[in-house]
């Protein structure tokens, strides 16, 4: 299934860009960064379990916010997409 | 239906601050706003039509990304999240 994944953190500090790209990490082994902090990755269930697990062990509970929407298998007709559409790189448009 | 939607814009910039603002202030009509860049709005077909008209104008085409997710009726058992999960108030944590 799809899940979308959503990462809100300050990246103004040294903190929480590291922990973005810590998350980054994590996510694009299952799928891809479509913006600076959403990712569209391809789980099953036990792949759900274990990534979610892994993004609460970098997140800050208490400066962070993290959220997944799951998407389903069928999933196509369910997202639209405006304006850059392309897969985000970082390096294009770093946030420093 | 719930729709999710995520923009992706350069804060940096005084032009970008203003079309999230825009992109926000259009949307938080219909739903709330959950992180910085996500909003959960409730919509029938013809307001998802509509919002969506009404943020493909603000946005710039050529630097921003504008994604939307349909979340369909029954979206509560499809959503999780951590850490902060209050609504995105952006005056606790401008980001300027």
């Amino acid at each position: 299934m799809l899940v979308l994944i959503t990462y809100d953190v300050n990246t103004e500090t040294p903190a929480g860009r590291k922990r973005l790209r810590q998350i980054a990490k994590q996510c694009v082994n299952y799928g891809h960064r479509v913006q600076c902090s959403v990712f569209e990755c391809l789980l099953d269930a036990a792949q759900y379990r274990s990534l979610q697990a892994k993004l609460c062990a970098i997140m800050d509970p208490e400066k962070d916010s993290l959220r997944f929407y799951s998407l389903g298998k069928r999933y196509e007709s369910k997202i639209e997409c405006f304006g850059r559409t392309d897969d985000y790189r970082p390096e294009d448009t770093l946030m420093i």
